[in-house]
């Protein structure tokens, strides 16, 4: 099937610097075709009428717990252990299969609405989040969380779904997750190398989140959380390190030279007290980074603008620099710079011919984006989530005119608000 | 007239914690005269029906420059000094009084429309200003920016204005404004001062916004900003203080007995890399902190929930603390804090019988506000100005289901984009 899209602002995040232009784009099945002015309408199935509108890749959320969306404002603004120990650990405990499947389905509706087309999940059941994530149309990259506990059976499962969803063409990638230096010890960030070895794919870690975490590694180990895993191996694969925030100088050595990168979350790490990423430094290090949101409750939106605008003022504030980071430079992060992290840039992150149809539809005829002096900055620090009127993942429309096609989002609500009567 | 409004969810932001209640709110002409529980519909000219809505306080945008709504993304990311000096001060010197009319009124519908029902503006040609506001039918502080240059005419434009809106139930209230300690000298300050004592009203001035604007106050009188305008009896009247980051601890014991407040600018602290406002040192010595956007170009959006989402970022990173604020106490700064630090709060800021009736209606019913564990958190955390669906100023509804009743939102747009390309 063939979808045209007609006089379409298309920003395609190819080169270093912004292309915005004029176009029309031709979609066929899932891949992009052509791009060019003026492609003649050859009685396509699809034709969609971009005017007023800024065609632009889907953002790439690169750090997610999907199935934490019941935790929106739940006993917010307590200090970090309180608020997992009294908070989040008891419930999670009593989550149970379908419950992983709804809240992920939420989680999906949330970041489809607000513009995300890929995300970086993990969690466990996996296999409910992958169910959520089909029946959404959404396109990610699933892991099992892996601790120092039941490690075999997590690792097994992660094998099987590694080999359900390895075929050609399919929007699920599967990645092995240690869950972070100082939930999983030597054998057990041993284990999770091993495997992704053998499975020829990445690892998703938390890295380097607190300074707490930090101290602990050091007491245990005498080295930094990122020496700890450089001698397990763990950058022999590619891999997602979500935070990574107290990154040293001699850390940095070691972390020039991964494939993937870091995936930096701002919100969650002003909400919890973390700290700043120095994202300006590692990515002048040539670290891939992109943005991530964290899941609901560390965050409590999934909606990648804001992540975007949070992103940039926390470099600006930090460095004390207002030119230390820019629009563009930000809009690739949650784009081409995020889809390397995942490894996915072949495919995804940007609007070029051979790429598949990720895109999504800001509509600009919105106040808040008038005057348009600045395409790049009105879409970081003018818009929100709200004004993406359109979604394509995979070359077919996931939404239009902020419509969920095929998503039954009522019922979703439904489902969730009784695991929350439930469980909170 | 009056209007009743049906099964709201009020926020009514009168105490200390948060009171949420499902109610009715009875409105007669422009004041709030009975909150109860069904009230009987007697025939009331307007009934609304709010179900699923979460009713609350306009919000309080205590420090804009309205007419700088063409800035929206001109030449961004740049230094301050580079950005004042080669992008905004050579089109401002070219701004025509019906420039002013109509940036400021594109201002006032990104306010309408993301939920601010009163702010705080500064800048020149206020009549103009004034003309937008009225048109939009908003409430607004208004200044006549003074600085050393023509004091005499800026003197009487304000005095001229004040008289003229200086009426029972007037919307627009006139405050004097000295532009800041760096650009008046000690006689402008004087006669500012001087001009409020005689019409017994306020001062709005920027303060202590930069480490460079204390230097230069340093430099020039031996004095911190604070210091500097204590010994010209500027505290002698209320004031917004607008920025006021580098407070020392004595600056500290000057500000704690001040009528009015602070205003604080998370967003464009960050953009502009001023600094970071100690929000919660200066609440815990008892001083008023309401939260303002500053003019388009130094933030890039008027929306005001985007403020209160960086407003806590910035303090729980500041502190590295979570628990340093949270949610109510935001959503009080944007509201009744807010109106006192403008001296309205007899008026203003709360839902209560015998207060002016500016309310906003939020949407509950989007999937980023849901689960709602906790309506407070959702609305700074979660929420963003296109939840907002209806908006009553004075009694009078502005906006409902998003559409303004009685603006023409393309006809200003319109004005706005030849104006743009006139100048920039």
């Amino acid at each position: 099937m063939k979808t045209l899209i007609k006089n379409a602002v298309l920003l395609d995040m190819v080169e270093n610097k912004p292309n915005i232009r004029k176009t029309d784009i031709l979609i066929n099945d899932k891949i992009i075709e052509k791009i060019d002015q003026n492609i003649e309408n050859l009685n396509y199935e699809n034709v969609i009428d971009a005017n007023e509108m800024i065609v632009m890749p889907g953002l790439v959320n690169t750090h997610t717990h999907l199935a934490m969306s019941i935790f929106r404002g739940y006993k917010d603004d307590r200090k970090l252990m309180d608020w997992l120990e009294n908070a989040i650990f008891p419930v999670e405990d009593k989550l149970r299969p379908d419950d992983i499947y709804w809240n992920s389905y939420l989680s999906c509706i949330e970041m489809i609405k607000s513009g995300t087309t890929t995300f970086n999940d993990m969690y466990f059941r996996m296999d409910k989040t992958i169910e959520a994530v089909e029946n959404s149309g959404m396109r990610g990259v699933i892991a099992w969380s892996i601790t120092d506990d039941s490690i075999r059976d997590k690792i097994e499962r992660t094998r099987e779904y590694f080999y359900k969803y390895n075929y050609k063409d399919s929007k699920i990638k599967i990645y092995v997750s240690a869950h972070a230096p100082y939930t999983c010890n030597p054998e057990t960030i041993k284990l999770c190398v091993d495997l992704a070895k053998e499975l020829n794919t990445g690892i998703h870690i938390h890295l380097s989140e607190t300074t707490k975490e930090e101290e602990i590694i050091s007491e245990k180990y005498g080295q930094t959380a990122t020496e700890y895993l450089n001698d397990l191996d763990l950058f022999d694969v590619p891999v997602v390190l979500a935070h990574g925030i107290y990154i040293s100088d001699s850390d940095l050595e070691i972390l020039k030279n991964i494939r993937g990168g870091i995936s930096h979350n701002p919100i969650s790490n002003c909400k919890l007290s973390s700290g700043i990423c120095n994202v300006t430094k590692l990515r002048k290090n040539g670290i891939n980074v992109g943005i991530g949101t964290d899941g609901i409750g560390s965050t409590s939106t999934l909606d990648m603008f804001e992540e975007m605008k949070t992103a940039a003022y926390l470099q600006k504030i930090n460095t004390m620099e207002p030119t230390s980071i820019n629009a563009y430079e930000i809009l690739k992060m949650a784009t081409i710079e995020g889809a390397k992290v995942l490894g996915l840039d072949d495919e995804i992150g940007t609007v070029e011919v051979g790429k598949k149809a990720d895109l999504i539809f800001i509509d600009n005829n919105k106040t808040h984006l008038y005057p348009e002096n600045d395409i790049c900055a009105n879409l970081v620090y003018s818009a929100n989530g709200a004004d993406v009127d359109t979604v394509m993942i995979d070359g077919k429309i996931i939404m239009q005119d902020r419509k969920l096609l095929d998503i039954d989002e009522e019922k979703v609500k439904e489902k969730v608000d009784k695991i929350v009567k439930r469980l909170l």
